[in-house]
């Protein structure tokens, strides 16, 4: 397992501020808080631009994306040992904006083992964890399409959910990680995740779109677990 | 247009010896044939390793991947403007290793020209050309599926379609460039490609797992046109 | 071309009221109308329903969906040749709720030509048209996605569209039909759809989900050209 | 649950002969080896096909294929209400010539469940059988994509395999039942299927290619346990 526990993601998504330099800057951003509160971040850059990301900061970086492939044919695919070579750490794979086939759920996460790649699998029911658990996976990402980029957070609107969900991984793979997400905006969303037994926790809009990313940040950084 | 033609495009698809340093040493040896014998190249290096090649080289790069989305969500998208900011000069849509919707075409060839990108399509009728022309995208890449990776080049199997096809572009819409592909391997391959009425060729697997893609690339240099 | 111009098409997507008998309730609907007025009709049943509509009825009916396939293995494809087996007249192709892939439109149009089948595709505009022309199908359905069950049809909201792109196919390849539909609902829109210069259009939610289907395909049918 | 067990699945495919009246005939000539025999059987024809079968033999039949929709919009999808309507007693989820996303795979079990059919999905492996078991599917078809349209069955070439299989259903869902298919094409491995523990099996090609259908399904039946 490559990522550090707990940590808050930043996912850029293809956000305009995030291409390129912004994105870089982005991440300076979130590794100044790192610095200056201590708190674990893992930032998910957009594709073309994570090897700015690894060579200009030591953050934990993760791709938004990995295909299913090994090396050989297969023009604009994603190769995870290309995302390796390049210092990632993980991938996100079945994102609600980008839903695979259950055969390449399991052959990727099969293929991110094989090049030391943290899988991180998103769901958006408790069936569907226990179902992804199944594959042995580094972690699941608890959210509802429906949340994301709204102010809903799950860990308000359905805490008894993420209890469920949390409680289900310990009892069939307590191997596995548990991020939740989804309309993540606040330190309290951050703290409500970790006091309702999540590993980690992120966001991608509420970040990515803030006035003001550094104090959004350094709030959330307060809200973590030491 | 911002692909200088006529040229030789290389591929380098996922093929295990063009991941990060061995992609860079791959770009590094077409600009060294470029210099050399003042021939015309565009490469197509794997989607994470482009910002490498554009800031280590001074090659045209072109990105094997591009998707028909705009600034905003979309995890693990390849925006456009992402691919401009990188140095990119343009992208391979529709190949036939990663099919597109007629709706994606028109939609990606858009937002290519809205960014400054050159579009080029994969077709492999003279119909499917025809069809593609009506949006006018920048090039279109004439080849069969089933010549890939093989050493069957159309220009030699079938050089009368690739005549038909240049014929029906020029009735249609000349401004678009024809790049021929599909099994091209060897000089006479490229001259004939070029002999035929083709703008450009390329390969993929016959220089990315060539024993000795200098020597290789410098007798395709001596096939294109001055 | 197995349908008669002109004609107003009818789809039952799959509306609650238009599963089997529901289905064929309405169907025999349609026909009465068209037996009263004369006026020529297109019925879309849902697949599993065809047989029973073109065993029950004397209708054109149409199939919701074709694949490019031909016999052999693929499980749950809908064959071109057991649609022709079955008396259906055509297939629709590309609609905005099933998008294709331009190689698999031609092969969906070449499929059809081969067991009989009128070729029907839809596109939402006039570039779009002209591509899928190249591919010589008996008629394209000229729709924007966002008009389809709203009542905003586009002969009243853009007629020039329509009229330049039936201009377009005249132009290009008059042998081809052309059908306007997206939120066509009214005798109204039926009158100005052919004013406009189209061979057919049609309608779904207006008739499927309409109080009194009689009393609309009726008014309806009094809209057609003789 | 709607089908009898044991049983031996006929899959029509889109096989030549499986097309309307030639699918009947094979249809009628299972019900013949049923009565005479009284093995069960659940045959899979073409969707246009399905009311014609239903409608004309006694036999239980499955749909290849359901789309996870529900009434309304959605044009050429196969809804399992109408399914229902037309006596359908199953249908086939995620086969290999088809695979569904794993939020389609849940939505798909859902929504048989609503309207009454069995939910029967594919997998390739004891880990996505484990996986599909959290969303408690009336049965597994577990089968290599590789096997298909073979003579390698995989209860002769891999019987632990199936094994273990079973004996992971049974400790985690042993309500679901297990079906063992990818090469069946002799009584002998039909046989072994249900000494290695399966509750069912089943073949296209072997059947519906078969010189002579009868015969071969006469020898199947009496490889069926009692």
């Amino acid at each position: 397992m490559t990522h550090t526990y707990p940590y808050f993601g930043v996912n850029f998504k293809v956000y305009p501020n995030t291409i390129g330099e912004g994105g870089l800057e982005l991440a300076k951003t979130v590794e100044r808080v790192h610095e200056e509160t201590g708190a674990n971040f893992v930032v998910t850059p957009q594709i073309p631009d994570l090897r700015l990301i690894t060579s200009e900061t030591d953050l934990t970086v993760s791709s938004p994306h990995v295909d299913p492939v090994s090396p050989g044919r297969g023009i604009g695919k994603v190769l995870p040992e290309t995302l390796a070579d390049a210092g990632i750490a993980g991938a996100t794979i079945n994102h609600a904006e980008n839903r695979d086939t259950l055969t390449d759920i399991a052959k990727k996460i099969d293929r991110c083992n094989e090049v030391g790649l943290d899988s991180s699998v998103c769901v958006d029911s408790i069936e569907m964890g226990e179902a992804v658990a199944a594959f042995d996976p580094d972690a699941l990402i608890y959210e509802k399409p429906e949340d994301i980029s709204t102010d809903r957070a799950i860990t308000t609107t359905h805490p008894e959910r993420v209890e469920r969900f949390v409680e289900m991984i310990e009892s069939t793979n307590p191997r596995t990680k548990v991020l939740v997400g989804g309309g993540i905006r606040t330190a309290e969303h951050v703290r409500a995740a970790f006091e309702l037994g999540a590993d980690a926790t992120g966001a991608a809009s509420a970040i990515s779109t803030a006035d003001d990313p550094y104090e959004r940040l350094t709030e959330i950084a307060g809200a973590l677990p030491e």
